[in-house]
């Protein structure tokens, strides 16, 4: 796997729409709140969830992905995301995600990422990642 | 026109990722559940706001949207909603969905979607509203 | 934790706001489906994931969740989704989810929640879980 | 209604969870869009969707909500949001939205919020809006 990246950190701004009646965050959010931080870490090494590389289209489906939480997150609450690489295999990726408040962890999360060819009519195959991808994503080569 | 069909009713069970802090249903959720009732309706009569018709493709992309909320809606709540075909221009349909509890209305929204053909790269194109479907929207001709 | 109740089965219909640009359902709405079916199996047990027990209010925060994803789901899928409580703690209850589509299984999560007290400014305490709901739970009294 | 304020800029861009199947976003997202501009608006002045104020919690429940939809919009597109107070009564504000992508409007919309009183059970009263909100509103306050 080579050295492992520098964490990513983001962050993450709860609205309204995302809480219910107990007043706190609903917990399927923090799986966008997952999926929108990959999307930042992974803009930063001028990549994407879908992006076109070598002329053909790629895709990133999740075939796993948890969530435990530690303390309740608010309404206007600011959260700290820090999003690291857990583990690149020979065709998924594994992402940890750590989310705090005030130095605080609220929440930590997991997805596994599997790199996809998207075909015209939008079906998939499972492909090795290709060495370009692989070097952004453990942070061997710049974006 | 034509004749006007007879009202389509289905029901709606309020879930608990449905409300948000205020203890209620969030606003935005009322266009999920009139989306779902709008597909509700088009089975009904044998359609889908995705299918296939005459070889080809197509599909119902929404141009304008609105609610007016009448009474709050809290989870387990269980809503009747009343589904109405209010216009069917040459391109557009526009659906009236009224929201009840126990008889009490506590919603009524509005939807205006516009018949498109759907092409390979899923861009798309208006397309007048085919007669079998018209018909079939209309209440005219069985699913 | 005595004998284990038999599974609990529901359904769950694909809406299309459930779905991404994937064209398939968004994988943090498979933790929706979960809660839903949770709450199915609840009230055929007389229960619910919000409550009033013995003069108090109860609640059921989540404090785990994961999902695996075996194959894509989309539109107009129905799904067939089994629920059974995995393990009864002290004060916690796991569930676990088995989704299908015609007998093929599609995906399978599970939810970790702890019993608490909502105090009359939604501050929550853990607590035991009362017997009479323990006895639901595991199946060992009706509802 | 006094002099109306200079409208207020924010941007929004779009997660891939916004998306559905037909690759653009989901018409209702638009409507968390709108509030969560609101939030950054009201922000601006000092102000929230549920505050305190003089010793009592005050909320905005929405009273009516609507959009069109003018342009598609995709993954990764960032919006420009232009939010306006067009009206503000006795006891409610009425907000225009305008949704813009590199100069095109994409989506115009509306939201009719009316001020409310919550109270300890969280049930809430409207109530006129207090004057020191109302002049913030209309900008000819500093918050």
């Amino acid at each position: 796997m080579g050295c492992m990246p520098v964490a990513f950190h983001t962050t993450r701004r709860v609205e309204f729409a995302d809480t219910d009646m107990a007043g706190i965050v609903h917990f399927a959010n923090f799986f966008r709140y997952m999926e929108a931080a990959e999307v930042d870490f992974l803009h930063a090494r001028g990549l994407s969830v879908k992006l076109e590389w070598d002329g053909q289209m790629l895709g990133f489906p999740r075939v796993a992905a948890s969530c435990d939480y530690l303390r309740p997150v608010t309404f206007e609450d600011v959260l700290d995301v820090v999003v690291s690489v857990r583990q690149v295999g020979r065709k998924s990726v594994t992402y940890a995600f750590e989310f705090s408040k005030e130095g605080e962890p609220v929440a930590r999360g997991q997805i596994t990422t599997v790199c996809c060819r998207v075909g015209p009519g939008r079906q998939i195959q499972a492909i090795e990642i290709p060495p370009g991808i692989r070097d952004r994503l453990q942070g061997t080569a710049d974006a």
